[in-house]
């Protein structure tokens, strides 16, 4: 008999360490343990409920029993601090190998009862105790006792000390001094909670035939009223808790106690037929499915406790949990924990302080890749995928490749791909608006909002200077605002924010020029060219011609958007300085010498007036008629001094003091001020809905805090000032530019040329920034339209041209910086988990509304007024540095490979990349990308920034070299695979693993032998 | 015969499960695994020297074999990275469960040869085949195969690429592409170059003789020109990771391959009875010890390397390397191995993803507890130990007891305890000088000059106020070097800074405003009341007066310490707002209204004159003689004007521009940047050494960059002034105070009720900051001297009193400033260990220095002027946080126990004493802390400020109230307990352990048939 059960499990462990081999059809009845598990597993029935397992130890306080909770998980364990009244924090468990031994001794040893049909914990007890009388396992005598223990009341753990105290208060009542305690306020109290919500109008006499009967009749129903009270204090403590447990989640309980009238340990595993709510046991109106109690001899508490908590940590496991459920005997169950120790990661005792508790990682395997073992039959080699890094598994010898989503196929049809993009977009229209309401949308509108008014007033007033006002901050608010809500209702990437560019208004500026060197009249001539680059685009939409961009990698995208955010930075801080310049500090202030400091408004004479400042003569000609020696020289302001041609003496003229100094401390006190907020959100004070809030409103927060500030200090630094009526800056231009008339017809054909140029101009923008803003990391889920987006910008072109109105072309830097606000995370996740990044709120509100505000802006001047522009130099630089970092390439970003160059070794981040490729590789690729960097810079410091775009063509070419020097394996970790040559890796990979398979089968049978000693050795151990 | 080996096997498992129990002694004959351990490691012998593992991994490349160094341990592992070339992180060893019982079956089937007597490679290798062949494991015909295999060369990873080149060009010579390749680029580069360490002059025939044996005769010994090459380049390359090895460390080589002529592995595991240097075996020079090697049939590799990763994870364990070097036979090592097993922390497959590296934890269980199951016999209870977070060792119930050392003991004898100060400081007084030759002391003597010669002219500055300069800044001056000096010099505990403090200088102020209003001359009468304190003090040192601020626990010292911090950062935030109001800023300044702001002198009639300026009359006196018309008024300064009796008239009067703002920009600056560098320590960037650097030189690199920017800017800001020449500030005072002449005979005696007060004050200032100096926390080595304090406190104010110098006692925050500068991490230590806290430089050198560099600060004027007050009070405000900050009380700190109230529950740090007391008590706790220190802050607002150090005695009752509201268990965790219910506690203690033991004892032998089915399991699996 012991022989032969020796073989069975002998061979049962075999198979359990056997890979798969052309003899597995044949152990099907030998039971092994994997082979058991493939059995119950691979049924594709319903995925079984989530567990919530909780932990009660019993306690002996003077002469009474009680169940006391000591821990629970979710997923995770939360133990009650022994002397902190408190949950721990989530944390990993660690559990002790010599424990989960003895919990598979107890599970063969003890009680096993699957599918009981149970309604009420007194009759499970009493099942529980009957079978194991019949087993042999206890003596008839004990069984009152036995039952009596395992009735006790439950306490459990709550976070508000006022349950707790009520509690307290009930139990020191005198009526529970009687020797024999009455459970009442125990047990009927909770059982009572429960009841109520199970059964709801059920009434008392159901709870009392049900679940009281083995308990001593004496049960006070009074307490009823106590119990309701404490059931609503609960659910308000555990209200927040219960969020984070699944729907349909049962709960599977643990009871562990040590108590005097045993001499061996009393196991049983309970497995309920339906789950059931018994009254008090579970922390949260959760149902019972599993039961497991462990009573044994006094002494060994810890030890009992780490087997409670061995069998705990199993409930939660996703395979032991399925197993569980599934199990059709005793030797499924043991099997369930062969397989979980197999699995198992052990951290050697010298290495590593069992006191600390380990948090939560931040991803973990995931259970479906676990089960695939048993169910795909394929590769299923236990050993090795647990090792350390050592051992990766196959699957991740390369990251993902390269997706760019059918959005980009060229369809071959007209306007096939503008077709694809408007059925796509079609059906989430109507959500792309009730979506749009969220807290979350409004601190997006306003940074957004205050970032594209800046942009408006900084390209306005630039092109204004660049076309002698034809176009100014009136036409660029206009513009904006007009383009903007256009493109946000009807745009493929509704996301995406519209605005005046670098390289536009540099064409804008040559064009001016030469129109003015040439008598050409330039509103007109603009308009045929913005025509004609419509139609270009069209042409472009219709033939799918974006489709070209899928060549575009990550080492453009980064090399694109990484430039942009540059010149973000680069623009704010030569803003920031221009201030310096603009009010020069007195550096040679002395403040004894006060009284040397003034500055006067001399009265000059006619002549030395017309010959220092023809300018000034101008605008004075008005007052022309009056006489200079008249005025009071001494009163007059100095805009006034100016214009009546005074001349300024004095040591203080050039100096404006504070209004610098001032205005530096608001432009790095609003970008270090957001950062910090931004920080917050990871530090530990406060509910974390609070300092989420605060980092979603971090700019809008800094920025009124500044302004305040700026209020308090009443210096006249540099204010924002919006125009405050609708009507064109050039008093002689109108609403609608007239396309002919002005310049010679063949002008009309001829701007075909240079329309071609901004053509390319607007195709390169619009389309990296679309790239960039669609990207995978952002798991966008409503698709993108790059043709319908490129459609767009088109008609608003010839818009825009006939209203003399700026183009517009997608922005980089805010419309990351418009993603970046808008970001979602999952927010019930088993307590310890890491909230997920879901996905981004991908709707048209926002957008719409940011230009609606930028529209209407003119009527906010009186507020807009309050905001110094050194605060919003601030934010310019903010949203840089923000998207240098915030770009969600993950650990491919540049400039974190950027800072490796100032690490040591042994020092930097665990990237995926740096295990794979050679540091030196990693740093050449990084240089190469630095390299381009410097050159388009430069390109962009110069006139030919014009064509600074095209260059980004130049960027995709030297990707297209860099096959030559990288390996592709190297390249597919630091970029992406270049379309096609992803398709012959994605062979090559797939030649290899065939190889590889058709290998390790090979080998699979020539294993037998190994494992055969093997298992001898675990079996003798 | 399976039977019996079956019987054995369960015994010994039983046996290791078992606890110490009457029957234990007759079991010694049944050689169990922990009995067998307990055996072998009870001998106290030596300690056995620390092992460095390395594993090398066997590659086919082409048709070469090598083996190659795949990852290495010196305490933790590092790994080459599969593709990066490099050295992964030192990480946890994180092993499959299943790989350690491989390993297990390998040992117990492989050869095991202990003590083999081997001083080279082949000889070893021939004698492992030797015993294989004998054991009928291998056949014979395989011999040549294996030796051959086991020969080749070995190439190690190094950091430098350029011998990785070298090695490759080595490789690629054609010379090796031959069929059968030799390996004398190989073994016999690398073992030429390990023997030129080991036998330096031995010589190459030696080496043939020895090492080359069953090697192809065909070795060109020209190649040890190219070994020793290799030998420099390897030596520059590996200096530093050799500094990680302990002096005495031994390696073991873990050789892992599969190769295609083996059907089962072959295994062996060799103890060399001498360690010898086998030729290139090891990347380091370390003599191998032991040698492990596990070659088996393709297809396995993963499988191989796990076990390889076990074996050298087991090598580096504390315990097991012990048994390995103490092993009898192969049961031993496995006794090691299950002991081991039995000891491992498991992880859950569903909570942790494997390929998560561990970083090494911050604490590490001492080897010695684990070792003291064996030796000590007590309480070993095996399991429980290892379970998360949930079991804490016996011993960790309470934290370890308030400790001041015999330092405090009550001596009874008459300068008893100054006599032992004495003692214990004079053998250290010598290495107090040239321990302190590093450069962190430069950075500590100038950092706290700066704070020093700031404090005095503050407080000098202020003391002439309030004294009408009889002492003033010179005085300070001079007082601060005269008394650091001899202090430091003679003093018991140097790292201590003596300095002006508050509440002297305003009983000074009383003073001198006593007796103007008294007409007694302050000087005389404050010499006597400094001679009778002075007697005073003496007094208190020979009566071991000292011994009562044992009473002083944490809460005591943290009350007082936050105080002083808390008055040192509003300090410094008063100051800077000070300049706010002595630079005002015009508020309503319009750049436009420039030529309105003016200020102009202008000539008043003598009599509004007389009527408006008493002062100014005074000063103009001198000038009277002068006809005041004839001035041209418009060229006068401020202060000309002034003193000439003109007025102010003009806008711009009051105001001073761009100082204010410029003074906090470097304020605020010098703080942050400071704060900055020194987190920058922490950072990534850059080799350690330069962080470390940065970090100890962050306050004067941040006083240096804003000093420069302050030159660069170029505007007045207040400057550091120090006294030019050495006289006494007051003309009509000299150097020396004559104690008689001017005051009533009875003064002399009266004084003595003041100088009460002063000896009081002075008392409680100097101990309790000599006690938060002397922490336990701070680990100083060289011991303390309080009393040896006090004597020369005393001595120097009596000496001060006679030259008219202010009064000195020791400054809390500075001498924490001090402290801090000084710290000693260790350097040397294993790969992914932390750098441990080793103590202070304990010195009086840098004490010295601070106060010769005060005294000659005079001298320095020139230099220091360029330092802007602005940038002094950020250093001032950085000293301030970080003493807040910086108390060594771990997590006990006051600080810390403040933010708890900002943080919900789950996000608070898993602080000890949270695990302990809850959280309602802690808060309790700091709340009458908090209260405390409002009414200490109250009190020190008024005039009560001078009984201040009085109300310190005032904490300490409340203290003791406390013990009637918290329980000791609580206070033990929170504050220390006092010495007498100490005692107390002690006894409960010894008490409820000896119940415990005794009932633990009673249980453990109820306990063994539990123990037996488990076993029986375990053996079942």
């Amino acid at each position: 008999m012991w022989k032969m059960r020796e073989r069975s499990n002998q061979e049962r462990l075999q198979a359990r360490f056997k890979l798969p081999s052309p003899t597995r059809l044949d152990v099907l009845s030998l039971s092994p343990a994997a082979e058991r598990l493939r059995h119950i597993l691979r049924e594709e029935d319903e995925p079984t409920p989530t567990l919530f397992t909780e932990m009660d130890t019993l306690q002996h306080e003077g002469g009474e029993m009680e169940w006391k909770e000591s821990a629970r998980w979710v997923k995770f364990e939360e133990k009650v601090e022994e002397g902190g009244e408190r949950w721990s924090k989530p944390h990993v468990s660690t559990l002790s190998l010599h424990s989960l031994f003895e919990l598979r001794t107890c599970l063969q040893t003890g009680c096993i009862l699957l599918d009981l049909e149970g309604y009420s914990l007194p009759q499970i007890v009493d099942d529980i105790i009957e079978k194991q009388v019949q087993e042999g396992l206890i003596t008839p005598e004990i069984r009152e006792k036995i039952s009596f223990v395992l009735l006790r009341k439950h306490r459990h753990q709550t976070k508000k000390p006022i349950h707790r105290s009520l509690a307290d208060i009930g139990k020191s009542s005198p009526s529970n001094r009687s020797p024999n305690p009455s459970p009442r306020s125990g047990s009927g109290f909770h059982r009572s909670t429960e009841d109520l919500r199970a059964h709801q109008s059920g009434g008392l006499s159901k709870l009392r035939e049900s679940g009281l009967l083995c308990l001593p009749p004496s049960i006070d129903l009074s307490t009823t009223t106590s119990g309701s009270l404490e059931f609503l204090i609960t659910v308000s403590g555990f209200n927040k808790f219960m969020k984070k447990i699944p729907r349909d989640a049962e709960a599977s309980n643990v009871l562990i106690g040590e108590v005097d009238f045993l001499d061996k340990p009393f196991v049983a595993f309970v497995r309920l037929a339906q789950a059931a709510t018994l009254g008090g046991l579970t922390e949260v109106p959760v149902p019972t499915r599993f039961l497991f109690v462990l009573l044994g001899p006094n002494g060994k508490t810890k030890s009992y406790n780490e087997i409670g908590r061995a069998m705990a940590t199993l409930m939660v496991d996703d395979l032991f949990s399925d197993v569980a459920y599934k199990a059709r005997d005793r030797e499924d169950l043991i099997a369930g924990i062969d397989e979980f120790l197999d699995e198992v990661i052990v951290l050697p005792p010298g290495e590593w302080d069992p006191k600390i508790r380990i948090e939560p990682p931040k991803k973990l395997p995931s259970a479906e890749m676990r089960k695939s073992v048993f169910s795909l039959n394929e590769l299923g080699q236990p050993n090795g995928n647990a090792g350390g890094g050592a051992a990766s598994a196959e699957g991740e010898d390369l990251p993902a490749p390269h997706e760019l989503g059918e959005e980009l196929k060229f369809t071959g049809r007209f306007c096939g791909g503008l077709w694809l993009d408007i059925k796509r977009k079609v059906p989430g229209f109507l959500s792309d608006f009730y979506e749009g309401f969220h807290i979350q949308s409004v601190s997006a509108v306003l940074f957004i909002y205050l970032g594209c008014i800046t942009n408006a007033i900084t390209f306005g007033g630039l092109l204004g200077d660049a076309t002698d006002n034809y176009q100014g901050v009136m036409e660029s608010f206009l513009g904006t605002a007009l383009a903007g809500v256009v493109f946000c209702l009807f745009g493929g990437q509704p996301l995406i924010i519209l605005s005046s560019t670098g390289p536009i208004l540099i064409f804008e500026k040559l064009l001016y020029e030469f129109s003015i060197n040439n008598d050409i009249d330039y509103m007109e001539i603009r308009l045929w060219i913005g025509l004609h680059s419509c139609l270009q685009c069209l042409i472009l939409v219709a033939t799918d011609a974006s489709y070209i961009i899928k060549y575009m990698t990550r080492f453009t995208e980064e090399g694109f958007s990484s430039l942009i955010s540059f010149i973000f930075i680069s623009d704010a801080l030569k803003k920031m300085m221009s201030i310096f310049n603009y009010y020069p500090i007195n550096r040679d202030f002395k403040p004894d010498y006060i009284t040397s400091y003034r500055c006067e408004c001399q009265a000059s004479d006619q002549v030395a007036l017309n010959a220092s400042s023809p300018l000034g003569l101008e605008n004075i000609s008005d007052y022309s008629m009056f006489n200079f020696s008249a005025l009071d020289w001494n009163q007059l302001s100095k805009k006034e001094c100016l214009s009546f041609g005074g001349s300024l003496v004095g040591k203080s003229c050039k100096y404006v003091p504070d209004l610098a100094m001032l205005s530096f401390i608001l432009f790095f006190g609003t970008y270090s001020m957001t950062i910090s907020l931004k920080k917050f959100k990871a530090s530990r004070y406060f509910p974390t809905k609070c300092r989420t809030l605060l980092a979603d409103f971090s700019i809008i927060v800094s920025i009124l805090v500044f302004c305040a500030l700026d209020y308090v200090m009443s210096l006249d630094t540099p204010k924002l000032h919006v125009p405050t009526q609708i009507k064109p800056t050039r008093p002689d231009r109108g609403w609608i530019v007239m396309p002919f008339g002005k310049n010679p017809w063949w002008m009309c054909l001829a701007s075909f040329a240079p329309a071609l140029l901004v053509t390319i101009l607007i195709f390169m923008d619009q389309q990296i920034t679309a790239v960039i803003v669609n990207r995978k990391e952002n798991k966008l889920k409503k698709g993108c339209g790059y043709h319908l987006d490129l459609f767009w910008v088109g008609i608003l072109m010839a818009v825009c041209s006939f209203m003399g109105l700026p183009w517009y072309v997608a922005a980089t830097v805010i419309s990351i910086a418009h993603i970046d606000s808008l970001k979602m995370e999952s927010e019930s996740s088993a307590p310890g988990e890491q909230p997920q990044f879901l996905g981004v709120r991908e709707q048209r509100l926002t957008g719409i509304l940011v230009f609606v505000l930028t529209g209407v802006s003119v009527f906010l001047a009186p507020v807009l007024q309050y905001i110094p522009m050194p605060v919003l130099y601030g934010v310019f630089l903010y949203m840089g540095v923000a998207s240098l970092h915030g770009i969600q390439f993950k650990v491919k970003n540049f400039w974190e490979r950027m800072k490796l160059f100032l690490m040591p070794a042994k020092h930097q981040p665990d990237f995926v990349f740096l295990r794979h490729v050679p540091l030196r590789r990693v740093h050449l690729f990084t240089l190469v990308q630095i390299t381009c960097l410097a050159v388009l810079w430069i390109l962009k410091s110069t006139v030919a920034a014009i064509i600074f775009p095209v260059m980004i063509l130049g960027l995709m070419v030297v990707r297209k070299t860099l096959d030559l020097i990288f390996s592709q394996h190297d390249l597919a970790w630091l970029d992406d695979i270049l379309p096609d040559k992803d398709k012959k890796k994605k062979e090559d990979e797939k030649k290899k693993k065939e190889k590889k398979k058709a290998k390790s089968e090979e080998h699979n049978n020539g294993d037998e032998e190994v494992r055969t000693t093997i298992i001898r050795c675990v079996r003798c151990s």
